[in-house]
């Protein structure tokens, strides 16, 4: 263990905007269908960083709870009677306070990404969006350039 | 977009130990298989947040990285000869440098866990680590607690 290894500071690339703005309104628990349409705004002065994300059918948003004062170590999620370690779960309360969730991408407007399956508060701040690449089901995955690149290897 | 939107640090919660002690050691591109065994070496005081972890057969590894300095918005994948918003990709010159990775986890002893899937170098800081929760194949997927939890509801 690399007691050395420093701290990391994140600044948001944008925000989250969700029909929720109250944590009560969000569905939890395990057949919780997380179905809300969002719009992820991203600072204009990185939206060339966007360039053919709209190729991707599902993306990887990495966020950050803002609205979420500390941490513990033992979880008691709305799914169960009983605790568990919080790596265990997706509790908010989590030593590095980052949530990850994984959207549809319906659309871009320039720096704007409008998306399917939020699950965060309103006004939430974005720290990362990674193409999701794997394991949702073949029909409705698009890799876009990738697997553009992948046929024009292939050739 | 709210511009007051503060700082967030992130503390490692441990490192990984992988076989990779240059970046031009690991796998890229895709068709890059990622079964290299590693340890996440998580803070022994943190042992306590890992409690049943065991019983998943996937996890999400979030990580920082470390060793990349800057970045660019436009990046250059090994896997296409043309480049892409760096959103649109996994490139570690990120405006964040987190990198998340799916492992498969193959054991716990305390607070290491023994996980195939690494693609980070070895002592890359971790700042988290949450239950993959849905769609790796049905048949390789193990939901641990929150399976058996659910069996309880029906019960």
């Amino acid at each position: 263990m690399n007691h050395l290894t420093p701290m990391i500071t994140l600044n948001p690339i944008g925000v989250a905007r969700t029909p929720y703005t109250e944590t009560s309104q969000i569905p939890k628990g395990p057949g919780a269908r997380h179905l809300a349409d969002g719009t992820l705004e991203i600072r204009p002065e990185l939206a060339p960083g966007l360039r053919d994300i709209e190729g991707f059918s599902h993306l990887f948003v990495l966020w950050i709870f803002d609205r979420v004062d500390g941490f513990d170590l033992e979880a008691h999620p709305p799914s169960d009677d009983r605790p568990h370690g919080v790596f265990a779960t997706r509790s908010p309360r989590r030593p590095n306070p980052i949530g990850l969730t994984v959207v549809e991408l319906l659309g871009r407007d320039g720096a704007r990404l409008r998306v399917r399956g939020v699950d965060m508060l309103d006004a939430t701040p974005i720290v990362d969006i990674k193409p999701y690449l794997s394991s949702i089901p073949q029909d409705q995955l698009r890799r876009g350039w990738l697997a553009e690149a992948e046929i024009r290897q292939r050739a």
